[in-house]
């Protein structure tokens, strides 16, 4: 039987679980993949530190060059965090013609065009299975079982870190500080916990499923990213009385004329849709193709077990590619598609919570804004709570431009019985 | 860019689909894939027929054969129905060194150790999405997303037919024949329904996963199968009443010392499974791998657009085989498996439905017969509700062998005061 010969960057949570697991699981792996995967050098910042693997001392080492310059390494895998160091070794794993496995989404979404430019220079494929949603077999199910299909749309959940704080804020009715800090003491959030609540994680893995469904690199300067730090109690109890939960959604979009649009944000999705029922660390994407319909992929998203599966089924892919070539996988690049919406032309619905004071004709005010711009109000709610001398106001508001969305908000902000930021959060279709 | 023939076997409701589609998104797929599928030839029983779809005349023909001996077609779709002429055109498609790619669930159960015996004799691979799930990428998520985990269960609904008419009679208290009825006026259920509400159908599809999952072909005889024919009204709002939903529900197990399982039957599923919120002609599956965990799909499971993604998703990686060689996917048999465990040694809770004359005394006598074989009953409820001098007697039966149970059923229906056969139901957990 055929060996291919792995070289492995990084064992922190993932490195570590990918080696035990291949271990663990050997032999159904050989007998499915007719190859063994043997992890032939490791690569660390510190050879010296206590792990809770132990792979054989002479297979370490703390240069990851070694890797790039060894023959009998086949296929490296990029599991060492960051971007700068991760990029360098993984363009030098490429020119040295080595097949590249990578679970790094920052990476990815940050220089995906140079490294797929690279691979394709070279011949040689990047897997990346493991960067989008966890244990999910999200990517090969869009690359090759959705390959007859224009994605419609991809409406997702991909950070498991707030979406747990969401689950706690709306089963607990806590505040986001009090939810963060209980997600830390569980284990569910860093101590840095910015990339997760800021909704950039997310925006990654969001960048890299657009680009694989519309084979072109969207860039982060061209996609809309909001987190769910704004996001009280309050908002989570208002949309629930009117029907909704609160979930940092990721929309990938095409229409026809194929601008595709992607956006990240908090966003009030209806009671009975299937993404409101995913709760705590859970990641779930419903696909929208246009042979296939709807489907929906759930499991969990994040985690040392989950990844190491979809790491070690971009090993098996890869050893197979190795072992007698044929399509290059990863990102084709096509020009079917190619342009972003801008997210002022995107539309949608809206909620509107408003910190207004106390009086008679504020709601005039306010509506008279609005209709100026020609956007509609569905429904208005004054709930009861006094903040000071100010109340809250909430207004749904009917499907308008982002962009003439943010010009009135501009101009509500400013009315005098206005007293506090507008608050304003997607609504979901 | 290199040009695949294909030999499409069968222009029905998803052979048309096929051929439709493969011109619609003929360029996403040109793109995608860096190769050209081309229909070079389609076989039908009737070349006269009107259809949905018009090749060109001179590529129709009445006789497949012409589509073995075709040097320009690569790669045949077997979408023809029925098992004895597709298992004589599979055998001398793969004898001719054509890839096979095939949605024919019947023709895998009941002849797949045969077919797949023959494809690795010859080295060519059989694709077979279209076979389970209808749009789902199930096969490829099993056979590659998953790879590197011992499958420990499968819990799957998927038989659209069954759950849409047991959907109906949740929604609406309707009985058995009445949603049926409704099911064929909907066009849900053919004029014949026997192969979808005699769990046939998803037998056939219980027996490729679990083929797939543990790498020997289970066999029709050694699994068990009900159909949801004998399910009332009365039980499922029994079952309502003690917090479950009735499904028909494919399970497929192995333990540790490698016995598989594979039984299909209408079972009580806790309402807050997420299996229970599955409605309509809607498939799911519920995948439990020991690396990954729960990961869930779902989707619709059959129909011409479904199905003709799968059919497409099979032809763009036949294509790449043809074009590269490589593995050939499909079926690995290996030997890590390979035993059955008796369908009599499979242990279950149980809903139990007996009608039983209305007189102090009864329970005491079911009671002793289950006592006697060591079964436990953990809740009893008598509903309301005579047949005539006969009342309906519900218990709720603790794990036990399903043979034991059996044997058990056999004295309980012997006993004076018992009137009709029992009725059984297994108890997801």
């Amino acid at each position: 039987m055929d060996r291919i010969g792995i070289g492995l960057a990084g064992l922190g949570t993932v490195g570590a679980g990918v080696y035990k697991h291949l271990i663990q699981n050997r032999a159904i792996i050989c007998q499915r993949l007719g190859l063994q995967l043997s992890v032939h050098r490791v690569a660390v910042r510190n050879p010296e530190k206590k792990r809770s693997v132990s792979p054989p001392p002479e297979t370490i080492t703390g240069n990851w060059e070694e890797l790039i310059d060894d023959p009998e390494i086949n296929i490296v895998v990029e599991l060492m965090g960051g971007i700068d160091i991760p990029y360098t070794f993984t363009m030098q794993a490429l020119e040295a013609g080595k097949v590249v496995v990578t679970g790094n989404k920052a990476l990815l979404a940050e220089r995906g065009a140079e490294l797929f430019e690279k691979a394709a220079e070279k011949g040689v494929p990047i897997f990346f299975e493991a960067a989008v949603a966890g244990g999910i077999p999200i990517i090969i199910s869009i690359r090759e079982g959705f390959i007859g299909n224009h994605i419609e749309s991809i409406h997702a959940i991909l950070n498991g870190t707030s979406n747990y704080i969401l689950s706690r804020m709306t089963e607990e009715r806590m505040d986001f500080p009090e939810a963060l800090k209980e997600a830390q003491e569980q284990g569910y959030a860093e101590a840095d916990p910015s990339l997760d609540v800021n909704g950039w994680d997310a925006a990654h893995k969001a960048i890299i499923l657009a680009s694989l469904a519309y084979g072109f690199w969207v860039s982060t300067s061209q996609i809309h990213v909001a987190g769910i730090e704004k996001v009280t109690a309050s908002d989570i109890r208002f949309a629930d009385n009117l029907g909704y939960r609160i979930k940092l959604v990721a929309t990938i979009r095409a229409n026809r004329d194929s601008f595709v649009e992607v956006h990240v944000h908090p966003a009030l999705v209806p009671k009975q849709h299937v993404l409101a029922s995913v709760n705590g660390v859970f990641n779930a994407l419903m696909v929208r193709g246009d042979i296939v319909g709807d489907t929906l992929f759930y499991g969990r998203g994040a985690g040392q077990d989950p990844t190491t599966s979809s790491v070690i089924s971009d090993l098996a892919q890869a050893a197979i590619w190795y072992d007698s070539g044929g399509k290059a996988f990863g990102f084709t690049p096509h020009g079917l598609y190619g342009k972003c919406l801008p997210i002022e032309r995107v539309s949608s619905a809206y909620y509107l919570r408003l910190t207004v004071i106390d009086e008679p004709g504020v709601l005039a005010q306010v509506a008279s804004v609005l209709g100026s711009h020609k956007i509609g109000i569905s429904s208005v709610i004054q709930p009861e709570g006094h903040e000071g001398d100010a109340v809250p106001l909430v207004l749904m508001i009917h499907d308008a431009p982002f962009g003439t969305m943010q010009a009135a908000l501009g101009r509500i902000q400013a009315l005098a019985c206005v007293k506090s930021p507008p608050m304003m959060l997607w609504v979901l279709s």
